[in-house]
């Protein structure tokens, strides 16, 4: 009796461990990117826009790049590198055209944002991701993040950029 | 004396009541749409994201759409006709080729936003708008707005899209 008392009090206490855990840890956590910890931000929808794009060959997605506020100060204030606390979000959708804006054009002209593709993070952090130039990088696809092999090529990516401290997009005014 | 004491007292009052007529008057406010009276409405590039697209042709352009948040509260709540004092702006840049981008990938397949082309708003006001369908129509470049022969092409252009009280764009999830 005392043993089976002791069993269910370690396995509590593992438990309780595993759902107490700070996301950075890492540790039984199915919501964040497995290489850097990172979960999706709450409200990143709602965030300013820095720019759009449109990758053609095989993403082929019309895309917008947005960021909290730390990111849109040092943005618009021209600070690099990006202080901690600075994310961008990198949104994605498949790159449609529009039959019914077409029409009114009177020509295939009009692209316009179909279903998500995926949603991209980087996080700056310059302690916990030293290592990748004080950037975390993350991927969702319907909420769920990529896995580890996926989320280890983004950096390198994003080293030819290293004098724009790692960052693609330029802020359109 | 006295008629020059009158002349100035009228010269002053002229000068008062054309500086202090309302926006919507559009009397003397060159910084006002001439047809419909609008303003660039303070603060609309902090504004949410509504979508994005591409427009080929001779518009060839990357655009933004963005929402205040009464538009934005209609779009998520999927509420049409979208009420009074829902603005939707929309920003457009020219559709360039990024080299920097198209180095990395190893091939071109990267467009960015270039320099902005001009910044078009529409402003929904049931009864000052009744004539075009509730909403006012504006565009601007470098902050000028466009001449009363432009803006009195908009309304005709959204007719198509009643159904969805004259608004294009979807909302991007």
């Amino acid at each position: 009796m005392r043993q089976i008392a002791f069993l269910l009090a370690a396995i509590v206490l593992v438990i309780g461990i595993a759902f107490c855990a700070e996301p950075g840890t890492r540790l039984a956590d199915e919501n964040a990117d497995p290489v850097f910890g990172i979960r999706i931000p709450d409200g990143y929808r709602n965030w300013k826009l820095i720019s759009v794009a449109h990758e053609a060959g095989n993403l082929n997605d019309l895309r917008a790049v947005l960021g909290n506020d730390v990111a849109i100060k040092a943005y618009r204030n021209g600070k690099r590198p990006f202080p901690d606390g600075a994310i961008i979000a990198r949104l994605a959708w498949t790159y449609t055209s529009s039959d019914e804006n077409n029409k009114v054009f009177g020509r295939d002209q009009s692209f316009v944002a179909g279903v998500p593709t995926n949603v991209q993070f980087m996080v700056k952090d310059s302690k916990a991701y030293a290592s990748t130039g004080g950037w975390g990088f993350a991927q969702f696809k319907d909420g769920q993040p990529a896995d580890a092999a996926t989320e280890r090529t983004c950096y390198a990516c994003h080293v030819p950029v290293e004098n724009r401290d790692f960052v693609f997009t330029r802020y359109a005014p």
